[in-house]
């Protein structure tokens, strides 16, 4: 017989940071509230898990209860587990994080009453959230820094065919600094992961620039072989 | 007046993964248990986080009582929670882990009769472990091997100043491989990290060979040069 395990007053959460990249801006995923505590504010989606479903199965329920997206490839990146952190009792969360290229027939719809809205919202200006959201969500844009500095995550947001121009900005978006064009250049054709391509950005009205492709061999080789050997 | 959160028959847990860089062997700290389930089985340190102190906290407290060691910083690194990953109920785990150079003078003594006794084990011929620990130890050596390309954790492991046959031995030793000697150290050497001494070993029985330092300075610039700017 073995003992049973003692009882605390505790649940767990999970709460999902989802980047989203469009046409030159960075944005994050939220709900805004329809429930207590916090009703009405803007929220990171997020809600409690089941006792069960493993946490990788609730962070997608979750997801698609609350905002109605499926299918997201989600990692998890840190647990938060302050004692105050929740005004009702003891609520650990773990956080989950996915970084999207958006499209705009991606319609978000909450199928529970839990949220009454989800929506896009500009990391450059994101007001005070519920709970601690606004710490997980720093955390979160942290990890996505360190992340874009060493795995090809730029794969994923930019669409196939970019022009310098859009890779640059998309570095600045995240790293959230202004980069000098020339040095920029210089580097990223240095490291050998461009493929210059044969063809120039069309339907622009300015002069239409050259459009590049990852070379996702090369691009992987790079981030493994500074002290791998 | 806010709603109470429902009750769920959970608790969480805290697992730490301490590996020990020792004389030429990676090594890992383990319990023996001195309660069920898993009686008398090998096991990480860990335990049950309490109702009022934060994962952080419950992190090194759980450390100290089970193997005595204090002040060790430990990193979070990931949360385990699949459903029956536990046989007494759903126990959702977050696992720490902290990489130190061992010298004789920690000793290992459980302050709470948890454990009956914990020791440094060597990670080449682990055995099975309780639970799923066998999983959490398995992710947190993925953790450092990824950590080392990318991170300078070489220098918590190596004395202050060592010679190129020890630097290899340690990343042949996390990186689980042979290396080939005149390609390490070229590469090494290439890197600009490291400082020559005008030193050699002392006390040896072989030819004494140069001693080295990191050029901290330097390290720590090599491993953000790459795609920040």
């Amino acid at each position: 017989m073995e003992a049973l395990l003692p009882k605390f007053d505790s649940v767990f959460s999970i709460d999902c940071v989802i980047f989203g990249f469009d046409k030159g801006e960075l944005k994050v995923l939220l709900i805004e509230r329809n429930e207590e505590p916090f009703k009405d504010c803007l929220a990171l989606p997020g809600y409690l898990v089941e006792q069960n479903e493993s946490i990788d199965f609730a962070a997608n329920r979750i997801l698609y209860e609350l905002t109605g997206l499926k299918d997201i490839f989600m990692e998890q990146f840190y647990t938060f587990g302050e004692v105050n952190r929740h005004p009702q009792g003891r609520v650990i969360t773990v956080a989950y994080y996915a970084i999207l290229r958006l499209n705009a027939t991606k319609e978000l719809k909450p199928v529970t009453n839990y949220a009454k809205k989800a929506f896009w919202h500009p990391v450059a200006n994101l007001p005070e959230l519920a709970f601690d959201h606004s710490q997980i969500f720093a955390k979160a844009l942290q990890k996505i820094k360190r992340k874009i500095t060493y795995q090809p995550i730029a794969f994923e947001l930019l669409p196939e065919k970019f022009t310098l121009s859009q890779l640059q900005m998309l570095y600045e978006l995240i790293l959230n600094k202004k980069l000098d064009k020339r040095n920029f250049r210089k580097k990223m054709l240095n490291f050998g992961i461009l493929k210059e391509l044969d063809e120039k950005q069309k339907g622009v009205s300015y002069r239409a620039a050259k459009l590049y492709k990852f070379d996702r061999r090369k691009y992987g080789k790079l981030f493994q072989k500074e002290l791998t050997f």
